[in-house]
């Protein structure tokens, strides 16, 4: 007996994993996970005030959250100065791509995005049917001046861009940023995803601008913020922008535990300038280790550093597996001009140990291939 | 400056919450919370295992969830005798119902369901463009027949059954539900709800047949497991059903901590027994409060009651808005037929004291209302 007939829409779609996950990775492999320091997270953890408010919130796990996350948006208002129905959270920057692609991609409408940049957001792209328009990047930064030409020239529905960027860890001040936000179709929504904007220097990260509608700010507790594992990301914009998601979302899709954490978490900006400070000098030390083996590594604004290994893609690819064997967990980009590179998260000094000591040990194995 | 323009589906939606959470409610009236029995939660709470699972796991809140949620499928799998890659975890069944429809409707599809089952399956219907066929209920029951019937009329792409029912308490013995199945039509999926399974009289909940490629049973650790607010869902089936998922849905959408309570709460089976036990004791003294005031309690399978106002919805509504104003929260069906009856959900004895308090209050204003 055949299953029922899918949507044509999703008949037509592949069954993929954006990320194959470091655990799937494990038990595919059998190699224990020594260091964990590939998928951006951030090692140093949350604020032990965000521990203590999840473990007070547990009592009341057996009832529905606040499906309006009212306290938590109203604290990102405030903090942000702008207003609650400003804000929506959402299931990490994931699910506010999601419902973001839902609301404004209908098959056969045009995306442009950089080649390589954020796949799960392409993923969610392909999902509604929207038809790709690819930019190269400039070197190792996402090309401004040829995305914003792009959405004008493919009358574009959506464009994306990550500042900071992943994976490359690049980034352009806010000034260039509001220069590419004017000079986009006012009929083109950008998903201006600040998912690293913690980490980045001053200037970079843009004020958000309520009075314009066609940008969505999305950021997180994911990376600075140490809570990758709860699920909690925000997108702010316009209220016509945001009230939107009121007509798709789920709305009791934000955890319980999760707006706890996040209403501490911001509550404790020491603790996030500590959070800062290490990921700066975690990635300083990313740098020496790269550097000492001979590698060059690029300037990041992120968690992370990309190293360019100096050779061809497959070269980094075999650096990648070499360490994957000595059970460090890491990524790499897969575009082509980007891919001799690798990215390493900044994780704390036991991780970053392991690194040091395994990759001369994968680079001695990739030459030697 | 205009909002970009949105699709044409997302622009004919409505802004709309299928249910207004008590917090909200108690922001809007300035009363106080003091009796939280509308939801369908369980004030009874998860297994303390469960809440020593949930601490464990705050250590690597840092770390993205598995994004397979592998160790919580294979559990499910092993407990209801299927294979993992039948099994799908998601942001509590609404988040799976989300996916679902999107799967399986397109604009203009026939859906069929009973008039006055699960609004936010409605809602997720509805943003997929579905068109509605309803099936009323007879009585307080799901019409099995009436609604293959409308299947089968309407070319129906998709049907619903809450078994147990949800907002009745009403059920239908398994052997009834796989008659049902079998008059369905091959192309039409059937998405049977059993979020209600575990308070069911035995006989009531289905055997799991992933040979039936036209059935996703949908269970979730909301209701008799006591974890409505960490948000985890599960939805079997045949593979090729359960595989499509793959294509669309957020695979780090369910928090790690909630995939940790779900595997800790399955453990448990000894402490679900006494929580279920207790259930049955709460609907019990459910039922003498309503009958201590004149008022009938249908038999429920569900973790809730459904009580007879015995006049017209009018009146039922006079009642909660009664309830209301002292503080205790519940809710009740709207469509006629069934809406002179209220909905109180098993709570503790001292939510439940404080209904016992304030119902013949409310019943006194509704009647000299």
């Amino acid at each position: 007996m055949p299953v029922p007939p899918f949507t044509a829409l999703a008949d037509s779609l592949p069954e993929t994993v954006p990320f194959v996950g470091p655990e799937a990775l494990q038990r595919r492999s059998g190699v224990p996970l020594r260091a964990r320091i590939g998928a951006n997270e951030s090692g140093f953890g949350p604020s032990p005030k965000v521990q203590a408010a999840i473990a007070a919130a547990v009592a009341d796990v057996w009832a529905y959250p606040d499906p309006e996350g009212y306290e938590l948006r109203a604290a990102l208002a405030e903090h942000v100065g702008i207003e609650p129905d400003e804000v929506v959270l959402g299931e990490g920057i994931d699910g506010l791509m999601q419902l973001a692609v839902r609301l404004f991609i209908a098959p056969g409408d045009p995306f442009v995005t950089s080649l390589g940049a954020y796949p799960t957001l392409n993923y969610h792209v392909a999902g509604f049917g929207g038809v790709f328009h690819y930019v190269p990047y400039s070197g190792v930064h996402e090309d401004l001046g040829a995305l914003a030409r792009k959405a004008h020239e493919t009358g574009a529905r959506m464009v994306y861009l990550a500042n900071p960027d992943n994976p490359m860890g690049s980034f352009w001040p806010a000034e260039d940023v509001l220069r590419f936000i004017n000079a986009l179709p006012e009929t083109c929504l950008l998903l201006l995803d600040e998912a690293y904007g913690e980490t980045a220097p001053s200037g970079v990260v843009t004020e958000v601008d309520t009075d314009r509608p066609n940008v969505l700010w999305l950021r997180t507790f994911s990376k600075a913020y140490g809570l990758a594992g709860i699920r909690v990301g925000y997108a702010m914009g316009n209220r016509r922008l945001v009230r939107a998601f009121e007509r798709v979302r789920n709305h009791f899709g934000v955890n319980r535990l999760a707006q706890a954490a996040g209403l501490a978490a911001l509550a404790d900006q020491d603790y996030l300038r500590q959070a800062v400070n290490a990921i700066a000098d975690a990635r300083k030390r990313i740098g020496d280790i790269a550097e000492a083996n001979g590698l060059r590594p690029l300037v990041s604004g992120t968690n992370f550093v990309a190293v360019d290994c100096g050779r061809d893609a497959a070269f980094a690819s075999a650096v990648l597996a070499g360490l994957a064997r000595q059970g460090v967990f890491i990524r790499k980009p897969m575009t082509p001009g980007l891919d001799q590179h690798i990215r390493i998260s900044a994780g704390p000094k036991r991780q970053l140990d392991i690194l040091a000591e395994a990759l001369p040990i994968a680079l001695q194995d990739a030459q030697s291939a």
